[in-house]
């Protein structure tokens, strides 16, 4: 392997990559959107034969031919890159959200969140299903409609300093349950879409793995981990008294790296996405996250990483197979009905756990929940590598993601200015 | 590529790298020698025919037979780590090496330097022209008995807190020349084991790029770079009083990480090793990596990396090669003259520089200078895998770097505590 070129590679993609995004971020958008596009520009366009693929030594293979053909050393250092990366960021959102504000955020939260993934995947498998009939396809894409993206939407509160109003504490809480629900949709879409038999036995089996997979971190991080803390603390004090010096113990951010990567490596293990063991062991260091400084070191590491995740889902991007009136058609309707489907879903969800949310609150819940960013585009390209996707769907579902990241922030921010006072503002650069 | 076995293989060795850590912190010594032991017993250990790498899915391959069995994918990832981590470590080292003070501690570091290069150069030279006469072994045990490890000898003389020691600002200086001084040696020898012939030409042509690249970047750091900074300082600063906010700009440390890799790829590029691209790179930014808060976040990526660095280094020894009479008899003889010639080396060239130095502040300055850790190895490791170097001389190496490293710190800390209070106190937990 040639460490020289592999180097070359990962520097132009990351200064590629931060290029579109400072230029997306200029006008307003999230700068993932503008790496995404840096990866569809560099996978379909060259000239006189020559692309950049080319150029940085990168070739994708292609696993879709018989025999297939490997992708080359610089693509799999790529692939692993991205995969860590989005790993990362799904721990690090994980490390935001403690186990006890997902039980305390309640009944609306969960309704809001359980109505907005029945509602749109509803509208999403009959859509696919009327399309083309295929029900391989009809699973991939309502799944991928499902998913609130938590980063975005928790990013664009964060940056509105709007944390503390009661529709933000249902969108977080509702996002991150969603999420949950969003996963458990994709283990299901993928256990069923793995060659496996779609029999109510088969659904049963991934279903009850995945949920008892939750349900086992879930009290891992609300009764074990706490247990675990305390008994190491107490023994430290102890030391520390007996000793006189306050004796270093293990380092922190390695115990996060070993249990982010550890628990995304025992979801694949058990047939779901890596990503859910990711953001499920974030969870279980939640409450120690801000104590060990964990947030600011494990962003480094993301940072180092992400780009990559961006620019690959781009590079998956065929964009002949774009180029075509039904796949334009096909992603209007996806976008309309994907934005329409959440915010009803959830404005109803919200409705159903608390009669007395007035109807601005409800459509600052609805409008939040519309983004779906990368979780959908994740969904999307499990169904891609699966085989379970078609190029045509997959450039469907990315143009759906991207648009209903770029719609929500601003319909968001009205929205939050409406009710509350006109001093909150979102400035595109925090979103990058 | 199974995504899902990169995985498993990262999580495992970083476990098995920090116990080894903690074990060696634990009985007072470096960390990083634990991690190459770990890597050594990896590499060597197996039950019943199934050896852990195995296990692990990592197939190092064999580069040294004729057709090469290429190593797989898990390899050139663990690979591709751990260059990465020794890219981030040399960076950081960099990162805390202002050009100034390269230029302010003058006189006596320089001498202090040249001579610590140039004695063990002499010796280890000799010694391998007299036991086996092959000029490429001499020369790259010469060169690997060169340089001190700027990072241990830092992280000791800060953790005593005698950092403003007239003693450890010359060591800090001395070393930080060392090390340049050890990278342009590593250079010229790299290029003449690298099939060139061995002329006055390609030598004269091998030390003007090397010394060009390294003035160079000197020059960049200390005269180029600050009007960059003043020039975007003065910009941003017009932005915000025209404007009334605090526009954020560019992402620090996505700069520092293209800084680092741009500048290992360059490197690279002009036959340099990766690392003396990004030590000096390092350089470039080390007088703003305090305002930009660098040092903490590219430690984070450097935790995450810097292990298999270690692992792979001891992954590469092979026992067999170390259990003969000849290797202990020739690792004894290496140890003694490394520790000799650089104390006597140092020694001298310090008296050289100030007469006034009393013996006691040179033996400090001998002794300090001693480790040589990883930079060691990193030289011996590139004769290795160009084939000028056997397994027995690397093996060789290996126990050398790791010795000097083991009987320097305390050596250095009793030296210190002689001349200065005895609260000085070095833990062992700190050099992990």
């Amino acid at each position: 392997m040639d460490v020289a070129s592999v180097i070359l590679m990962l520097v132009v993609l990351l200064v590629l990559a931060r290029i579109g995004a400072r230029l997306f971020a200029r006008f307003g958008m999230p700068g993932l959107i503008g790496e995404i596009i840096v990866g569809i520009l560099i996978a379909n366009i060259s000239f006189d034969g020559t692309s950049l693929l080319t150029l940085l030594n990168i070739d994708m293979g292609n696993i879709n031919i018989i025999p297939p053909i490997e992708p080359n050393d610089n693509y799999n250092v790529l692939e692993i890159f991205a995969e860590i990366g989005v790993i990362f960021l799904l721990f690090s959102v994980g490390l935001e959200t403690k186990v006890r504000d997902l039980f305390a955020v309640g009944k609306t939260a969960m309704l809001t969140a359980t109505m907005g993934v029945i509602i749109p995947f509803i509208f999403g498998f009959i859509l696919i299903m009327v399309y083309d009939g295929n029900m391989h396809h009809a699973l991939f894409l309502a799944a991928a409609m499902v998913a609130t993206s938590v980063g975005i939407t928790a990013r664009v509160i964060k940056d509105m300093k709007v944390l503390e109003t009661l529709e933000s504490r249902i969108i977080i809480g509702a996002a991150v349950i969603d999420d949950v629900l969003g996963m458990i949709v994709l283990a299901i879409v993928m256990g069923m879409a793995g060659g496996e038999e779609l029999s109510v036995l088969s659904i049963s089996v991934t279903v009850f793995k995945a949920v008892a997979f939750v349900l086992l971190m879930l009290a891992l991080a609300y009764w074990v981990v706490p247990k675990i803390y305390k008994y190491f603390d107490e023994m430290h004090k102890r030391k520390v008294a007996a000793t006189g010096e306050a004796h270093s113990s293990v380092n922190k951010l390695i115990l996060a790296i070993v249990v982010c990567l550890g628990f995304s490596w025992a979801a694949d293990m058990i047939g779901l996405a890596t990503i859910i063991g990711a953001f499920l062991g974030g969870m279980l260091l939640a409450e120690y996250a801000w104590e060990w400084d964990l947030e600011g070191k494990i962003e480094s590491i993301t940072t180092l990483f992400i780009s990559y995740f961006f620019v690959n889902v781009g590079m998956q991007v065929d964009l002949e197979s774009c180029a075509s009136v039904t796949v334009i058609v096909l992603a209007t309707i996806v976008i309309f009905l994907a934005v329409i489907s959440k915010y009803i879903g959830c404005g109803l969800g919200a409705q159903m756990g608390d009669k007395t949310l007035s109807k601005e609150s409800r459509h600052i819940i609805g409008v939040g929940m519309i983004p779906r960013g990368e979780v959908g585009i994740i969904v999307a390209a499990y169904g891609l590598s699966s085989g379970a996707m078609s190029n045509e769907l997959y450039a469907v579902v990315v143009i759906m993601a991207v648009a209903t990241t770029i719609i929500a922030p601003p319909l968001l921010a009205k929205a939050f200015r409406k009710k509350y006072p006109p001093e909150y503002k979102i400035t595109p650069d925090d979103l990058v």
